[in-house]
């Protein structure tokens, strides 16, 4: 897979997110001069998709992480809305069930990898065992550790077995996340997404920005690698996840294949 | 539910589809007079599939069955595509696996019903365990009755625990069958989708008949009615089904749900 995107985490360097753009907009001045790239994006993604669908050689597997209100809903709405929906799966990463939690932290995200064929999309991941439990000190440092070399494995992996990891930490500024809590709070339609526990969470920005540092610079790996997506303008986002996911697809040059018989045979 | 469908079946009706158009095109001459139709439809339906997953009060359930070729996969790439994939779920019912085998009919179907808030879409269903046995003679008569009373059982179980549940049977004619064939032998971008097993399976074309007779005739119900779809035209198909998709979620009146706790209280 070769990767040429500005938000690429190279392997094995130190990041510091507070040090990468969350604002910028690429090479793009408005929001009006990127729409109509982000439509031959979704096009493109349609007919990609189709023969990854039917050639079952690879599975797409995209992984989205980012803080509260960075937009992991809204990249899987206006990117994959287009995609049909029969090649593409969608696992949403919640408080972990009593039985969930009874199993290894990768049992519940190992179920639900794509098979070939197939996209699978992470919103949220098996990241966030790296990510709460470790910010309010549930786990060790050492556990961490184990837990971040555990999912370089895993992910491994599965990359031996024909699944292409793509992972988009979606960034952020604080002062974004408040604007947009703020939107929440004043739309009424809206009010379904809050949580009391997003507002709990907010304190612990700080640490949850460490916890990713770690992440990024731990498990950004040529066969997995991670990237700092700039979000705080959801059109640019959309743009800039989209360009990664078209180029990476049209890279592994699938073709549909040859029928498993000759049909010139058949008499109709 | 109130449905006003003239594809609908009136429960405890005698069906035979060799009566019913395939051919017909409703209120509509031509595929160019349906297409913003349809366009609307998919916005409505990206609007209402939103609503009903933001108030988990209900799930939505379609089953799309036909005879090979009857469009089962198109009707789910040109209606769905549009609609958050996050709040969809296709599943692809294909001969048993061995597990699937040694559980009961039902099983594997239960297992993939949606939950309160999702679309879950059935590309083939439990129908086709009425359907390739009975045809082989697998079978027998008195399985196969006991087999749609277990439906009906297991569907108004689902429809009483907020499932609401659609079926839709692609109707195709012979002819139009033997055209759609020929045309994927003649698009080599198509071989993937012929299998031996469907040119063998057509010899049975009556013994199919019969069999969607008796099961259109024994489990339309109030709760879980079929449609019996006029599909030789595919633009067609897509506009009717998506028609009543419409009708039927905007009957549901779902609404946002309000915040689970005051928002206004929140200092950010």
């Amino acid at each position: 897979m070769k990767l040429k995107s500005p938000y690429l985490v190279k392997p094995h360097s130190t990041v510091r997110v507070t040090r990468l753009p969350a604002g910028d907009t690429g090479s793009f001045k408005t929001e009006e001069s990127a729409a109509p790239v982000l439509v031959k994006h979704r096009s493109q993604l349609n007919s990609l998709q189709e023969v990854l669908y039917a050639s079952q050689q690879k599975a797409l597997l995209i992984v989205l992480q980012g803080m509260d209100t960075a937009g992991k809903d809204g990249t899987i709405r206006h990117i994959f809305s287009g995609i049909n929906p029969q090649g593409c799966d969608v696992t949403a990463f919640k408080v972990p069930t009593p039985l969930e939690a009874r199993h290894d932290f990768l049992w519940r995200a190992h179920s639900a990898v794509p098979p070939k064929g197939m996209i699978g999309i992470f919103n949220r991941s098996h990241y966030e065992d790296v990510l709460s439990p470790r910010v309010h000190k549930l786990i060790s440092g050492k556990t961490v550790r184990k837990r971040l070399d555990d999912i370089n494995g895993f992910e491994e992996m599965l990359t031996d077995n024909g699944v292409v990891i793509l992972k988009f930490f979606l960034h952020i500024s604080h002062q974004e996340q408040t604007s947009r809590l703020k939107s929440r709070i004043d739309t009424p339609d809206k009010h379904w997404k809050l949580s009391e526990a997003d507002f709990h969470e907010r304190k612990f920005w700080v640490g949850y920005e460490e916890a990713y540092n770690d992440i990024l610079s731990s498990t950004s790996r040529k066969h997995a690698p991670w990237f700092v997506i700039p979000s705080n303008h959801k059109w640019y986002r959309n743009v800039a996840i989209s360009q990664i996911l078209v180029d990476v697809m049209q890279g592994l040059k699938l073709k549909y294949p040859p029928s498993t018989f000759d049909p010139s045979h058949i008499k109709l």
